[in-house]
């Protein structure tokens, strides 16, 4: 039985090959820099089982599988420029390291060049994978601009927050998965049942993440707890509190999220103590559970073996156990 | 007989059905905000008229064409960032007029829209075209970070220079072409031939404006006269004054390239006329005249009705002649 760890190393290893820096060095060597940072790989992984799960060759589905991983890595390298972020996994991000143009420029070539990994297949597949590929693509941007949107409104609600982490987060989740099942010639239901897994997987991810940056273990959670609060980010947290809370809790959550105190660990407490005053994170673990139920029933209507499917279910735990 | 006009006019009616805004706005405004700024259509024009051409129907060509001018003015959107620009055709460029995030953003969605325009053609057809539009799009991204590798570099040799010009104009012309002819079913021959005029007619057209740009009337240049000498910009007519002037006709030119007065007629007259005297001003003459007729000379290659080709003459006439 081929597992999670098995598909990973032979998706870095197929990576490794790929990537070779050539001129205009200034362009080329940004983008080598990105994908060497490593990071879990999590995406393309998916395609390689996916595809397996569908009874096609997981290897067929490498060039599937990078052109994801680099997209990912394109939007973050401009997503990093427009959240002025300095850091990503623990180096400087691409626009710190060069500078803006370089991030946007390489960013530009990384795009460019995941539409071209898919040219090795035949052209029927080919066209199937890219609509996927680019209907995804632009709706990832489009969550982009309503994260950047939300953070000057007001009257976010929490519809609105769950379209933006959709498509920000999930849909490309969902569309790595739909592509190995597109690669292995799946039936329509059972491609779009992979795909529904993903989004539903995505999101409780998300909400999850949004819960362990309040409520983590500094321990483990492996970012700095505690941030969303310190940056005033509207989360779920932050947005159901402000729904169901009482007025008294609003007023003071509004109040704070209108200040960056130096030191913030008092905020944050009192941050945290209205999100459990308020009902929010009792509801947010809910909501947590039904996505992640949702996403499981999912499995049930996809035409795979059982045992093919135990995977899936493997990759689904460890996720949200934050073990993958 | 269908004449550029008629071309022009069917692309722009095409493209003013196609652009749409819609959520999120500040995603799509600033796209439908670039593309309404208007410009001349040259490359959509060339694949409309090269479809027509080779027999085909230029109306199959619309989306391919719609494609070429998305992705043109989404570089013309990241440039303008990465060259600090205020100003595009007399407006306010993207990034001034918004901010450097919309700018980066919007564009990003332009990129992968101009793919998306390609989804209606079947799939064969579908990915010949958008293999020649990946490999065009990255020689457009290596143009501009050679362009901009050159402002910092002292050894910049012409041979690179007309690479940079290539890569940065030459090759999307030259697509626009080619997709024409790859719609129209045209045999390789004539999709290379057509290919190599746009190369040629490309960097004559570029050359024509370094040219224009110190000798050209400023009546009918359409840009500021000695712009590319107030900014300093290494063109043909700079490299080729240091690879063959005197050696007082270098220095002098150095220091004045390393100067930017705040009253540039001085330099101005100056540069010129070092340009003249080193010999640069007759060699770039000639070398228009060389691409030129080099271009006119691939249309002999053809395989199309010469009743047909009259339209290319016409259009590279006019082309030379700031007429189009």
């Amino acid at each position: 039985m081929l597992d999670i760890e098995f598909f990973r190393s032979g998706f870095n290893n197929y990576l490794e090959k790929k990537l070779i820096s050539k001129p205009p060095l200034n362009l080329y060597e940004p983008i080598t820099y990105i994908m060497d940072l490593g990071g879990k790989r999590l995406r393309p992984v998916l395609t390689l089982i996916s595809t397996d799960v569908f009874g096609g060759n997981y290897e067929e589905a490498m060039d599937a599988a990078l052109a994801i991983e680099i997209f990912h890595n394109f939007s973050l390298v401009h997503d990093d420029i427009m959240d002025a972020a300095p850091i990503r996994r623990g180096e400087k991000t691409v626009h710190k390291k060069w500078d803006i143009n370089t991030g946007i420029l390489s960013g530009d070539v990384m795009l460019i060049n995941s539409y071209q990994y898919f040219e090795n297949y035949p052209p029927e597949l080919f066209k199937s994978l890219l609509k996927v590929f680019s209907k995804t693509a632009i709706e990832v941007c489009e969550g982009q601009q309503y994260d950047m949107d939300f953070e000057a409104s007001e009257d976010v609600t929490i519809p609105d927050y769950l379209k933006m982490i959709t498509y920000k987060t999930a849909v490309l989740v969902a569309a790595a998965l739909k592509m190995g099942a597109i690669i292995s010639n799946a039936s329509l239901n059972s491609q779009d049942a992979i795909y529904d897994y993903g989004i539903n997987l995505g999101i409780a991810f998300q909400l999850q993440d949004d819960y362990l940056d309040a409520f983590g273990d500094p321990e483990t959670f492996g970012k700095q707890v505690g941030g969303d609060i310190i940056e005033n980010k509207k989360t779920f947290l932050y947005l159901k509190s402000i729904e169901i809370g009482a007025e008294d809790q609003i007023n003071e959550l509004k109040d704070l999220f209108s200040i960056k105190p130096t030191n913030p660990k008092e905020k944050i407490e009192t941050v945290k103590a209205i999100y459990i005053q308020s009902g929010a994170a009792e509801i947010i673990k809910k909501e947590i559970k039904h996505y992640t139920q949702q996403a499981f029933q999912l499995l049930e209507s996809i035409e795979a073996p059982e045992n093919k499917k135990e995977i899936l279910k493997e990759f689904g735990n460890r996720l949200m156990n934050r073990e993958v």
